[in-house]
């Protein structure tokens, strides 16, 4: 029996054709996605299984993708652990009571048994719906930090990289609780059939090297090092880290994201050959006539060079305002381009 | 005579200490700006060349530096190319009549003689009270036209990347004209006493390296070959450029701005030591306590390892809500820990 080729390309073996997902294929470019959220807000849609593994679900029976990825959110494990957060229409996720102290952190309660089984529930009824493999996921311990500090988005990050710089145990102690949080949330979902598993560490690209090394990279490590044992591939996300690809690696996972700033060739050597890599369109590329989209598609496959151990995604997720015909565009032209006959 | 150090370094010349100067050193995070902000907006304190070179004379006099930067914005030389521009308080910039197609390119008018006469009256004041030499500057054309295309600030610029693949022609006819008021604009600023100067392509950082090679580089070469004549420095500066350098550095500049998402070693490696660097300190550094800061511009320092060409900057502008003391504390520093004996 031959593995599916998503997961095939994860574990670089050679595969029939590149397979590809895309980050927030179920989404709001998507009219069912739309359709269902006219009835449910985003929050209830993440708590309910049943709607969560249908968009789940229907993303793949629309788009022909490789993979699906579970709906949820990143932040759903911050609210075990006591923040309360609110997504607020239109705009980005707001958490009322942010870390402000080393007293804040030790406030953060342990994630209860059970408090996330809806996800898992999520996870077994997508799959029970899928052909195709399903990716659990998880927010970075560095990006879930900075939601909980910033108490949303930021620009700047200052807040966060004030914590860290003002008192570094606390901070430790921080993304130690998160990294415990994450793993055992994402040992969850492995458990309710996940088959693959993405940590997005969307924010870490706001630090510089040396930041990295020491704040964030051992809690990453820690991470990866606890995944290793479930024998099912991890792949590290993140943007606007083309200058800190090296430590990226270092850190963990079996495929490395690449967003779309960097040069696909250049980066897969600079993370090495013997790790596999999943990127990069730049996600308003689908923005573009069709023939400009197929033009770039093609070169991201030349610059993989058919190497085993290349996912097709974009460098970060579908833009709500995407044309739907065009994702669908990006899909046929890379297993057009890129089967092997 | 000897070259005052910060001119010096900017040609890689030997000096006695390491050169720092801070982009936005004249800001809302030093008292005395904010006394001349409580009487006048935005733009009308641009506007009002005693008092925008007052508060550029008022920040070298205040922190010590080895360079000024003329007191302007870069959305300036958009006005009289059409672009009617409100700076909102609080907000950022807002472009009411953003340019949306090829017919708004053909409607910009050229800058009529004049119109910028105000930023040259307030370089010759400043000039008259300075010590050190004047930095004139200006946008990059790329930067500016993201503005004019999304009629404000952005985080996607989905409609400048929009426009760029839409319509390449009109994209280029966009980033001549723009090229040419740039220049126009930077060689009046050195008439009148600019003794080097910085193109600000802030937000570049969003595109790919094959996008940047098609789009951007051919204007910014052409736009630092014209200033090249003047005999001036020319700084180019941008961020989230960790997977441009090589191409910021094809396409000019006498040195090239890093931010602190690089390694400063590295990347010098990489744009090569035939060209000066400015940088690299993150902003939110200057947060930390004044031991860490200290520790941070040691390192920046030892990573340019007395090499002639560094000139000592922020990886992006001094934020508003920084401590005025730490900003001494990392001029002071880079003197101090940079003395050659």
């Amino acid at each position: 029996m031959q593995a599916p080729p998503f997961l095939a390309a994860c574990r670089r073996e050679p595969v029939p054709y590149t397979p590809v997902w895309l980050m927030r294929q179920a989404g709001r470019y998507m009219p069912e996605y739309r359709a269902v959220r006219a009835k449910l807000g985003f929050l209830e849609l993440c708590k309910r299984p049943d709607a969560a593994a249908e968009v789940t679900v229907t993303a793949v029976d629309v788009l022909g993708v490789d993979a699906a990825i579970i709906f949820a959110d990143i932040l759903l494990v911050l609210e075990p652990l006591g923040a309360r957060i609110e997504f607020a229409a239109g705009d980005g996720p707001v958490i009322h009571n942010p870390v402000a102290s080393a007293a804040d952190v030790d406030r953060l309660t342990p994630v209860a048994a059970g408090a996330l089984d809806y996800v898992a529930e999520s996870v077994r009824r997508a799959r029970a719906g899928l052909k195709v493999p399903l990716i659990g996921f998880a927010g970075a311990p560095f990006t879930l930090a900075s939601y909980l500090i910033e108490g949303g988005g930021s620009r700047t990050f200052l807040r966060t990289k004030r914590f860290m710089l003002d008192d570094a145990g606390a901070w430790h102690a921080l993304m130690e609780r998160l990294a415990v949080a994450v793993r055992d949330y994402l040992n969850m979902q492995i458990a309710a059939g996940a088959q693959a598993v993405q940590l997005f560490d969307s924010w870490v690209g706001c630090l510089g090297p040396d930041d990295y090394r020491a704040y964030v990279l051992p809690h990453m490590r820690a991470t990866f090092r606890a995944l290793a044992d479930t024998g099912v591939p991890a792949i590290h996300f993140g943007t606007g880290t083309a200058a800190l690809l090296e430590l990226v690696r270092e850190a963990g996972g079996d495929v490395i994201g690449l967003d779309w700033h960097v040069d696909l060739a250049d980066a897969w050597a600079r993370v090495g050959h013997d790790v596999a890599v999943q990127g990069n369109l730049d996600p308003v590329a689908l923005f573009a006539p069709p023939d400009e989209i197929r033009r770039r598609v093609a070169h991201i496959l030349e610059r993989a060079a058919g190497r085993p151990g290349h996912v097709f995604n974009l460098g970060h997720g579908v833009l709500p305002e995407t044309p739907l015909e065009h994702v669908g565009v990006v899909i046929d032209a890379v297993h057009e381009l890129s089967t092997r006959s």
